[in-house]
């Protein structure tokens, strides 16, 4: 099998416009159905079909370039099936940008009831109703098509970390099987390529393009294993999963880094759910392009907020009187508005306007600081600025 | 006492447009010291410095030029005092139209635990933390100065109906007394008095003015005899409290003819805690001005909602593939965008989004309502529109 789906020529719509010396940090624009994203990028997560507490003028407003929403959530409610009669995920929430879905492999692994691993697929209890679903390569492929994401990922297998070399060498194999059958099934839904290079570097892209994703746990060998025999696949672009889910840090970067070594460096490489500022600079530097997590908005629903000068949380009776805005160096319309002593007023009082606020904040000051990374690697200075950026947030956060 | 308050002349800042044959409608303008209200009008409810789930952006775009706000829920949180160091609560909640508080006497009697009234007013333990309290006349009007809103209300008794006619008349009593109270440090808070009518008929206001509340549950005696005596004291305007709470409609709607009867026709009247679109047709129909309530907001946070052809249920299985939006005939940007169907997705899902987008439809639907009902008056034709209004809205609600 593999070997005709190495003989597949494919053209990753992605074009790197500058590096950074002294790091692995590019300055890309990866082109979709629905238009440009500029990596470093990081994408909100519209789990069903919303991110929390946010409409798309929000979105619009933060610069969001990509979302991710989850094919497992989708799946049960409202049913990719209705989302297909609908006119696709796009229509239904109204958003005209990109859209990146998951496999819902994360989601059975950490969600779903009584799960049911064979090499058919993945066997689960749906943990509204418990009424039983089957997971395959091939029926996620023909998920993502109905829900028409701009980017597709591949059903995998995700371990828990800490596992042993044993179980994560396991699942790695398993996951690579269903990593080429869910090539062929959408080799068998995009049946002719149409992507197309311009003269000036840009893409035109005709269709759904479609992700692999490396895992490994935390062991070099496996992670290094899966990179390789992911690179000689067509994939457009490579997730890296599998990790934020338990290990230590340094566990967790140098699994990027054994990863990352491997992949082809003409296609977009995607953390599967990373979302603290740290983690990007962290992972920028080590050659990742694209981030998502739900980070940013569940921790502003729990009033933790971030700020240039680190980490505060507004429940603090020090803002009972404060007239200062969150973050002075923010843009967006929260701190172009709010005092914090308002915003702590709607926390406390458990007001819907609070969750809004908030995560209008974290979401802008993440992909605000997307903006400073490209900047950053456009000037090539990328090495200085992330020592720059997180001497102040983390020092300040010691404070607290 | 009232022979003094009796002598101070007093302007109300209100300008009668229009009115139309065969009713008492009135088509009028409300001025305060934020500009002009625009009656009869509907004034969504912010009940802890925000309108739940909605942004003043929001607000605005409803087309809302007045708020209430709850005495009661400001003075436990944030503080009174704590929203004047702040410049009080239109800095507060960025809202530079009009706002009304009301007087905290009605959360008192319906949210507050163990109420001990007494000639000097009302002690109460918080519904959050059980701490005690105590309203009187003279202190309310202290905390509706420190929150700074536009029209004050005085401490009233509400009692719940049905009540008897002694305990009716017990409470109205002390109401009264109070209302006199109130009044007092009404005057001792405005001393001079700024309120100036211009040749064209508009007003300046320079400060907050001060509505009466006619109580007397629904004894016509009673409640023509609290009108009788707010009439002849120079409030700037009248309240009619203690209905829709718990009384038959015909008992509501002959109580609120009571009142009006013996209220003086220059000044607006103000109908506590009513929202529904046909309660509204009806009370305009009988001169009332003015109205406020959650349930709006409340009903859309149940998926309840208003059309022009009556109320539906957006959980309804019927609007799982629905591409239509809520109402057709609906300039609200939630009807602008979203379909049936999507709205249905999120209610169900739980989405905070759900919450806003049906509350922005409901408090649109109202406040369109209330412009209808001006447009109606000032051709003189709100009876027949009103007859219009109610045939299709409420025979379609019986199809539900």
């Amino acid at each position: 099998m593999t070997a005709n789906l190495k003989n597949i020529e494919t053209v990753s719509p992605f074009r790197i416009l500058a590096t950074s010396p002294g790091t692995k940090a590019r300055r890309a624009v990866l082109y979709t159905k629905h238009g440009a994203i500029n990596t470093p990028v990081f994408m909100p997560v519209a789990t069903q079909a919303t991110v929390k507490a946010l409409s798309y003028e929000d979105l619009e407003n933060a610069g969001a370039e990509c979302l991710l929403s989850n094919t497992y959530h989708l799946y049960l409610r409202p049913g990719t099936e209705t989302l297909e009669k609908l006119g696709g995920l796009h229509k239904f929430m109204h958003w005209n940008r990109s859209i990146l879905t998951d496999s819902g492999g994360f989601q059975v692994f950490s969600l779903a009831h009584l799960r049911d691993i064979s090499e058919d697929g993945v066997k689960f209890r749906s943990h509204h109703d418990g009424s039983s679903h089957l997971f395959t390569p091939e029926n996620v492929i023909g998920f993502e098509s109905q829900i028409g994401s701009d980017i597709w990922t591949c059903l995998d297998i995700c371990v828990k970390n800490p596992a042993t070399h044993a179980d994560a060498a396991k699942a790695l194999k398993t996951t690579q099987r269903w990593a080429e059958r869910a090539l062929k099934a959408y080799f068998s839904k995009v049946k002719e390529q149409d992507i197309h290079r311009h003269r000036d570097g840009s893409f035109t892209v005709g269709h759904s393009i479609q992700f692999g994703i490396v895992q490994g746990s935390t062991y070099a060998d496996l992670r290094a294993e899966a990179a390789k025999h992911l690179a000689e696949l067509p994939f457009h672009g490579y997730c890296i999963g599998g990790l934020a889910v338990g290990e230590e840090k340094p566990a967790m970067l140098s699994s990027v880094e054994h990863a990352v070594e491997h992949l082809p460096e003409h296609k977009p490489r995607y953390f599967m759910g990373l979302g603290t500022p740290e983690d990007l600079w962290e992972c920028v530097d080590r050659g990742v392009d694209m981030f998502d997590c739900v980070w940013p908005t569940r921790t502003a629903r729990n009033g933790n907020i971030m700020t240039s000068r680190g980490r505060i949380n507004i429940k603090n009776a020090e803002y009972t009187l404060s007239e200062e805005v969150l973050d002075p160096e923010c843009d967006c319309p929260t701190c172009k508005i709010y005092s914090k002593a308002y915003l702590r007023h709607l926390f406390r009082a458990n007001e819907l306007l609070s969750h809004r606020l908030l995560s209008i904040h974290n979401v802008r000051f993440l992909i605000r600081q997307m903006e400073t990374i490209r900047a950053a690697i456009e000037k090539g200075t990328f090495a200085e600025e992330k020592k720059t950026f997180l001497e102040k947030y983390m020092q300040t956060r010691k404070r607290h």
